[in-house]
């Protein structure tokens, strides 16, 4: 009986956007299923009357089994990350995460300001011993299966080790959310061969061959669109959070200015339909913030209800797989 | 009346696509343009007596312009960088590229091995003073102009003061080849602001503030399919060779993808012909290194003819300009 906490304040379209999120939810969902509202509770009580005032009767029913948890204080999107912790401690964040810690919830799912979520998850849930940061688990789209990149935008700067806890991380939330049996975890790299990357990548290699994954060597750029290399499928990629952000950000603007070009040499949307869906990142929702004690979802903050809602289901799934327990015994093996 | 020299048994293709190359480019270019066939003399003969076999007259006598130059050495793709400097003293790519330190010669092209092309081109031409490292700078297609993406590929642990260095190589490039008059040189970042990005870019960052050169701040992934960000078009992306080289090889895969899932889709090549042809990398010729004290013009193993003919217009186009020379300048600067 997984328990969300949704973010109500966080992201651009707040709180239009979770309100509608949680309430696609509730029609996708059981009644097994808790819904916990963090946020102004006048404000969140607002919205619903608003977007509830031409909703059938069973969702106006249904409706009333939202928990909604008060949070005074809101998180800016220009807010610094230390602001979940410090400066408001009783924002929607900061409310939502804690409660995994009291107990009294299972996930938390926001589309705030990202760097705050990261550091309200860090200090509030900690991390799982023998991790030294989290890492954002971010699912790229490809021509096959999709495939988790990660970091994607967490650590800028990362050791040997680290990568190597990336991949452990990655291992995990490849089999328990995306239901791999056996996760091929790749290694960013320039080059196939062992001796090809930068110096942490190299590193990281070596540490990479010894760990009792599944690694199948380095990958490079051009094998992550096709999802596989030529020494098969890929499951998890793994690269320091700068790699991944510019290659996640490049990525997220490359198809829509080729759907532009083409709509511009006369293709129509309809023509273009069934590859724009497949490509669509709104299905994954969001991205998880992986190496924390619980689950905390990361969201885009332009959002829509869609993939908000999708951010539920994502954290459902964690919850539901024992992920953040798969991971604390990953670390340990 | 520029000499360029060109290796006719470099690239997976060779000797067919380079001297096939070397024809079109006969077709195009008028009889001031002097093109230098380097490798195995028979080889050329032979390759060249077959080709214009079916050729028409004024083709076959525009051929005997060709001045062919005997390497007896062949570098294999697989063969180490320093092979062309030490093993194979008398390799197309060594003695090509010497012919510029000769005076014999205003240029070098090449579609073979690119470790062995830059070893040989840094440890034969020398770098300009005040640099310590060359850069391959790569046009990337855009939805709008073509934008220059250095380092993507020669350079994998950078320094700020290198990233400055590949700025100010960009910059020349850009004016002399891409014919900018004052080029955006952008920052690859994860945020607009200053103090994102990893040690070295945020570092970099402070740098080029300093530079006299049109910075106009650290850009982000998503701006680079666009050719342009919120502070206007951008034409040079400063980056380093890892960065660069994944996402390089990632766009190469991207845009294939992308056609073959819509092609699955139900639409033709002729419906997304344009497209396709708008993001032709072939019409790029080749990436020169940059920095080298002359030009060295690094061409992708498999280019057609198409490509390799059109990487000795950009030769011919850095040596009219005299790219090399204002290199020098903007580093004494």
């Amino acid at each position: 009986m997984p328990r969300v906490a949704l973010d109500a304040m966080g992201g651009d379209l707040a709180p239009g956007a979770p309100i509608a999120a949680a309430l696609l939810a509730l029609q996708e969902l059981g009644p097994e299923h808790q819904i916990q509202l963090v946020g102004r509770e006048s404000v969140i009580r607002d919205e619903l009357t608003v977007q509830l005032a031409a909703a059938p009767a069973f969702l106006v029913e249904a409706a009333t089994r939202f928990e909604i948890i008060d949070a005074p204080d809101v998180i800016e999107m220009t807010d610094k990350p230390s602001i979940a912790i410090r400066g408001k401690p009783k924002s929607s964040m900061a409310v939502g995460i804690r409660l995994q810690v009291e107990g009294r919830s299972d996930a938390f799912v926001s589309a705030g300001n990202s760097g705050a979520q990261m550091a309200a998850s860090t200090f509030i849930l900690r991390l799982h011993e023998g991790l030294s940061r989290p890492a954002i688990g971010t699912i790229f789209p490809t021509s096959k299966q999709p495939i988790v990149v990660l970091d994607s935008g967490a650590n800028v700067d990362c050791s040997p080790a680290e990568l190597v806890q990336f991949a452990r991380l990655g291992h995990v939330y490849a089999r328990d959310v995306l239901g791999r049996p056996n996760p091929a975890v790749g290694l960013l790299s320039i080059g196939e061969e062992a001796e090809k990357g930068n110096a942490a990548v190299k590193e990281a290699h070596q540490l990479l061959l010894q760990a009792s994954l599944n690694f199948i060597g380095n990958i490079e750029g051009r094998d992550i669109p096709n999802g596989d290399c030529d020494r098969g499928p890929i499951d998890v990629v793994v690269c320091d959070g700068f790699t991944g952000n510019v290659l996640l950000k490049f990525y997220e603007a490359v198809a829509p200015m080729l759907f532009g070009m083409m709509m511009k040499a006369g293709l129509t949307k309809e023509q273009l339909g069934s590859v724009v869906h497949s490509l669509n990142y709104e299905k994954y929702g969001g991205a998880p913030l992986l190496g924390v004690k619980g689950v905390s979802i990361i969201c885009h903050g332009k959002s829509s209800p869609e993939a908000l809602k999708n951010g539920i289901i994502a954290a459902i799934r964690a919850v539901e797989s024992r992920m953040s327990q798969h991971i604390e015994e990953q670390l340990s093996s």
